[in-house]
């Protein structure tokens, strides 16, 4: 028998860790929920064609196959889905009779792709998408509410700051067109490039490659250098005399979806503009987002979306829509594996009834009984060991308390609780006690980055 | 473009349908969690060693592959796991140091496995397993417990009428030692043709291929005929005057067991001693648990377990398990596609707030932002169409309440919400306003079949 070791870009938590991974799935859920986001869940897995309509992702499909399996067999020409957008498109597309639009949904699911694994990058991975899907049309506001949503959710999370930018397609096109390039989508893909370049570079490269003048370029590039916190890009811009229709629309957007973020600012979550991102070159064409989580911008955008004018089609009915995409593993995974976020237990119980002997087992487990009926988690000792073992088992799991039952001829009746963090020990009545609030579940606990 | 049809085996839901789905886990996770029990996510993939290492499933399983792939990239050995006892086996040996034995835990997760779709069987499908692991050893007491703890978890779920079987390998074992098989296993697996023979034919073939004589053979039938609602199958099979130490053990363990279920039986499940069943011929050591569901008994049984002496190894150790495994999808999938189950909203919300005009977007955001801080779900209307087609807007959706706001001038300030069942609508007050609690969250419907 060999030892199993991890499997690399395969994460696997331990309980307790599970737990505050556990505890953030649900501070997510309750937020889209209280927002009337319906959840659904797809199969994990497309037919290739499906998974291939969106571009440059083919090296990363896994593909599945029955072993031993012929090529008629179920599951040939299928592969597990990399995220949970072309799922969304496909369900979308296939109920559309049966579903009601504007369709808001969410989604926590896993998935999949074959990439090297590195901080970040994962093969297996689990996501939280929000989107908001139309019929023919979206309005714009349903961009202010996504945003916002997600703005919402991220700030009630345990983890370093998160930093939301934000900016819109429709204004760099318009800015872009405006200044009077010949091809906007040519001057984003060289923007584009001032992560990896210097600004003379990426100069040269407007004037040389995209034909710009000098004078277009230090535009192009002047509209790039922009970062507000507020809705004070718009004068900025404005400083810049580029006019078009389009600009103004996306001025206008930008501004909103700022705003709308704004009640959710704070230690926890900032928001800017930034009129550098573009977050790729197809697909999105107004709103887009990204998300850095502080001290942890090397993995890259934890939190991105924005809207899509065509996320789905069946050839006479085009579903627009606008969605953000949380990165669960891609937050969490660094955090926990470096020691910074784990929860205070590794089982849900907050108490553990002690044993007297093992014939009183069931009066145990009566106990026990009593406790969960008010909803507090609780469990019996494994044997009837000495006391000072039995706390040591609560002790070992992060169990809080532990419960004495009477022993037997016991002729008092009473009960009493350990606290074992204090070894603080009272008499309790069996039909009313409980655990302080913050005691009842496991706790998420969020340590300060050394 | 093609519209995307659904794939065969691989099931999904509607947003309603969901929502009954979700009510289903969250039930099952409470009550796990209350008893103690740790949540943990294995990766979906396991190395084709451990897949296969439990024997005849090699045709089921699912590999991945990167599409383009070559034969040393990542994922190349690679299975879908088929059920969640081999990922636990895997997890408990790969972190035992990390681990507090007994190790109690449960998992909620998809499986695949490549076969055949038909009624109860599917190629994607979610179970949720409850296990108890010990190291070295694993006290009889958790076979009760684990069993308990499901039979209180299906008491609960909104199903058709359930019915648990148990049985114990030793009692049988025994017993068949005690009649003077040479071979026990033998016997069980002529036993357990009942489903499909006649007793005559079983009878025949105990004799002729197992080597039992006549009255060896209408004994371990005798056996085979005992199903009891409480402890009164002990005195039945002693009355068969089979006597060995192995089954005493067995009617022991079975008994107590059987008494662990009393607390849950009612309407919703039935719990019987079923000496007939072994579920398989490996694996299992002791307890084994199976489940049919009322009316639905073509599917199979709907949440099985049992105690297993070698869940997992490392060489030098050994971890024995007692688990039960709860089909979700085999029990749920057949209630719903038949409209039998289902949630009477498609979405979360408790209440839409309706819209006066585009230019109030805001007040009416801001109203439903306040009912969200007492815990009420709520989503502001599409547009400021009249409120008749807002109205229609939640109906469809099953909101069962709309909000309106005072339209602007109105001085009074009124707010106003309409139950759009009834058609009552009534002033009320934005700061403590509460939809009834049974109207807060969406309800699970369960209708009778017809």
């Amino acid at each position: 028998v060999t030892r199993p070791s991890p499997l690399s870009g395969f994460p696997e938590f331990l309980p307790s860790q599970r737990q505050a991974e556990l505890a953030v799935i649900e501070q997510l859920r309750r937020t889209f929920e209280l927002h009337g986001f319906a959840n659904i869940e797809t199969r994990s897995v497309e037919t290739l064609e499906q998974l291939l309509s969106k571009g440059d992702i083919d090296n990363e499909v896994y593909t599945i196959r029955r072993l031993h399996g012929s090529d008629d067999d179920p599951g040939t020409g299928l592969g597990l889905h990399y995220d949970l957008t072309v799922p969304l498109a496909r369900y979308v597309v296939e109920r559309a009779g049966k579903l009601e639009f504007p369709f808001r949904r969410y989604q926590i699911q896993r998935a999949w792709r074959g990439e090297r694994p590195q901080e970040g990058r994962f093969r297996e991975f689990t996501q939280a998408d929000i989107d908001i899907v139309g019929r023919d049309e979206l309005a714009q506001h349903y961009d202010v509410e996504v945003v916002a949503v997600m703005a919402e959710a991220m700030s009630q999370l345990p983890v370093p700051t998160l930093e939301i930018q934000l900016n819109n397609r429709l204004l760099i096109e318009g800015f872009y067109r405006g200044v009077g390039a010949a091809d906007p989508f040519a001057v984003m893909r060289v923007i584009d490039k001032l992560d990896k370049l210097r600004p003379p570079q990426v100069r040269e490269q407007l004037v040389e490659t995209v034909g710009l003048t000098d004078a277009q370029a230090t535009q192009c590039l002047g509209l790039a250098t922009i970062r507000t916190t507020d809705t004070s890009f718009v004068g900025r811009v404005h400083g810049l005399g580029v006019e078009h229709p389009l600009l103004d629309d996306g001025l206008q957007q930008l501004a909103d979806a700022i705003e709308g973020c704004q009640p959710f600012v704070g230690d926890r979550l900032r928001v800017f503009a930034d009129l550098r991102i573009a977050r790729g070159l197809s697909y999105y064409t107004g709103t887009v987002f990204e998300t850095r989580m502080t001290g942890f911008e090397q993995v890259g955008s934890v939190c991105s979306g924005g809207r899509y004018d065509a996320l789905a089609s069946d050839g006479r009915t085009t579903f627009p829509g606008v969605g953000i995409s949380f990165g669960i593993t891609r937050t969490l995974h660094p955090l926990i594996t470096r020691g910074l976020l784990d929860s205070d237990r590794s089982v849900p119980s907050a108490v553990l009834v002690a044993l007297v002997d093992e014939v009183t087992r069931r009066a145990s487990g009566d106990v026990a009984n009593r406790l969960r009926a008010r909803g507090i988690p609780a469990e019996v000792a494994a044997s009837a060991q000495k006391y000072g073992r039995q706390i040591r088992y609560a002790e070992r799991r992060g169990i809080p308390f532990v419960w004495f039952p009477p022993r037997p001829g016991d002729s008092s009746g009473r009960h009493e609780v350990r606290d074992i963090r204090s070894g603080v020990q009272q008499p309790v009545d069996l039909e009313s006690w409980m655990p302080p609030e913050r005691d009842l579940h496991p706790r998420v606990v969020l340590k300060e980055q050394p």
